[in-house]
């Protein structure tokens, strides 16, 4: 079967669906693209499903750059590899793998590191091609008209090609549903509670944001050992799922009059929580959760990429008495290494991943996907794309 | 000896110089002080010789809180303990001690722990007496009215009072003038090598500021075996004692155009320092220094005191790139343990102090210190208490 299939499309490009977004806010068009043959180092997916992450809502409604239209968005997803272009040995036809934004080459001073995880390969989220300076593998079927690409992922297609490096196999024991979380949203904040703060037994950890990445920093600072995991979101709805991964405290902001959160989380936590996490995006509150950790110790990890693009403030002497805030992109997550890891915990009824599915779609639905996530209402919804 | 002079004053307040600052920026007058016997846990020292600090200078010049006078300033020191209160076990009569404004009880979750070293006995700026709320020991000679100390050590004086948690044996194999180094400046600085960065063998290093905490941590950086480490000065004089204690390139920001800081110390470095440390204390120079660090795992320590209050601004887009920034009191270093360490090294002739000495006056010469490094003309100044 994967050698007929392999063999009557591989070389060629493929005329397929994908939800082509035209212009900010609109909604996604399910329109017959063409997908062209991968090149080096580039594989081309047979994607099974994809999943909406918020920064696919970001970057949806952004008016310019790093916004660019008409783009194919999407970058959560599992697939199917179809065919392999050159020099690329890792995975063959029919292994089932998830993409990543971030890269993974192995070679570069950043994979080498053991501090880091932002691979030389790099993605631009302005580009329109993919990685290693190659144009875009979509075009219009109706009038060849280039089609952007997203993070070099673009998963909201039927077929999408992804470069080597952005590939790690994850087949075929894990549903391919449940191995999409890993592609982004979940992997995020599973290791910015494992990798990036290192959480330790028994600490204490506040949460800002109960998306799906802050609801997976709730699962990785519970499997890590944390004995205090405070929530803080605006919406009540958020109380009972984060409840269900590990919460051990839920904090509505509408709810605590005139205090401020970090007045709160001190005192909650005798003196400030040792590990904070930002899953916003807002300054404002990369300032709170700063100041809602320990002085000595206490370590802020900002997860949330700022909505407006404005600096952080962090209080000097706060600073000085020995307090910590670092960034992470994808949970200092080292895609090919780590979640494979990830994938085992889940096998093993470690690392839950279920609880994250709220919603399941067909791809025609898509749009409905987006309404869903923009009013709070679900977590991850799976887009199913031969549904 | 030890013995007599001990039976002669302990128990009783002794009579001696202090130079007492009696308002802002006030040159300080040598007045005879009365300094009470030691309390419980506390240590009353003969100080042998003490030096400036740049803190000392900006408590002196400061107008309103933690400002306070009449006070006795200086918290670089020392001295040999001439008698001790009650529960004191673990100094003697006799024994050549260094005080530290950053105490280490060994009782408290700081102390404890692996990550700080802000001991919970704390330290107060604004207070005018001696932790575990202590009154001064402090009064004037001629009227009794009580004098201010200066973050529980008030050095400038040939007698003062110290809580035993601010006190590390030292002697007496260790030359007073060198141990004074050790004391604060060249403590935080090697210590925020050692100790918050961690710096790796075989990396990149920018320093701001070179003062003496800023040399130290480029002797800091030397020990750890940094390959490369640039600092940064205004003051053209920085250059050679830099390159003496183990820089390998020196920035004059007056001589780089109009091109920024980061944008020279990223060419400089192939895209980033590895560790970059801020001494000055001044918000916009943090900026400037995180934006010289390097993407994926750049550290900035951040060790000056900002000297106007103004929060910390940070790019959004930089920090989520996998950078951290972090601050630190005495270069995280826990008194008791790590300063005997550092004692070994510079007995070891690993460790250099004699570099950071650049003048020695005599105790009634006092405001010529101040004159001298504010005039950027000092490193450390040792004033002998005695001559």
């Amino acid at each position: 079967m994967k050698q007929s299939s392999a063999t009557s499309t591989a070389g060629k490009p493929i005329k397929c669906r994908g939800a082509v977004c035209r212009g900010p806010g609109q909604k996604l068009r399910i329109e017959e693209v063409m997908v062209a043959a991968p090149g080096a180092f580039q594989v081309r997916l047979r994607i099974v499903c994809s999943s909406l992450c918020h920064s696919d809502l970001t970057f949806w409604r952004m008016k310019s750059l790093p916004a660019i239209f008409p783009r194919i968005l999407g970058h959560e997803a599992c697939g199917v590899v179809e065919s392999v272009g050159e020099g690329v040995e890792e995975v063959r036809e029919g292994d089932l793998v998830i993409p990543s934004f971030v890269g993974h080459c192995g070679a570069c001073a950043d994979c080498h590191s053991d501090h880091a995880n932002v691979c030389a390969i790099g993605f631009d989220p302005a580009a329109g091609g993919l990685p290693r300076a190659t144009p875009s593998p979509f075009s219009s079927a109706d009038d060849g008209a280039a089609i952007h690409t997203f993070l070099g992922v673009s998963s909201f297609a039927q077929y999408t090609v992804v470069d080597v490096s952005q590939i790690t196999l994850v087949g075929p024991a894990i549903p391919p549903e449940k191995a999409c979380l890993l592609s982004c949203g979940v992997s995020t904040g599973v290791g910015a509670a494992w990798k990036v703060a290192a959480v330790e037994r028994g600490s204490s950890v506040a949460i800002f944001g109960l998306g799906a990445v802050g609801l997976a920093v709730v699962e990785g600072a519970r499997l890590r050992g944390a004995s205090t995991i405070i929530g803080v979101d605006l919406n009540p709805e958020k109380k009972d799922i984060g409840k269900k991964l590990g919460l051990t405290a839920f904090i509505n902001p509408k709810e605590i009059g005139n205090r401020s959160l970090s007045e709160v989380i001190r005192e909650m936590t005798h003196g400030g929580a040792d590990y904070c996490f930002e899953c916003i995006g807002l300054a404002s509150l990369v300032t709170e959760a700063f100041a809602s950790s320990r002085k000595g110790w206490g370590k802020t990890v900002v997860l949330g990429v700022e909505m407006n693009g404005e600096p952080f403030s962090i209080d000097s002497a706060e600073m000085l008495q020995g307090r910590t805030i670092t960034g992470s992109l994808f949970g200092g997550i080292k895609a090919k290494t780590d979640i494979p890891i990830l994938v085992k915990q889940y096998l093993n009824k470690e690392l839950r991943l279920d609880e994250f599915i709220t919603h399941e779609l067909r791809f025609q639905e898509i749009n409905k996907a987006f309404d869903l996530l923009e009013r709070g209402k679900c977590i991850r919804c799976i887009i199913w794309m031969d549904r």
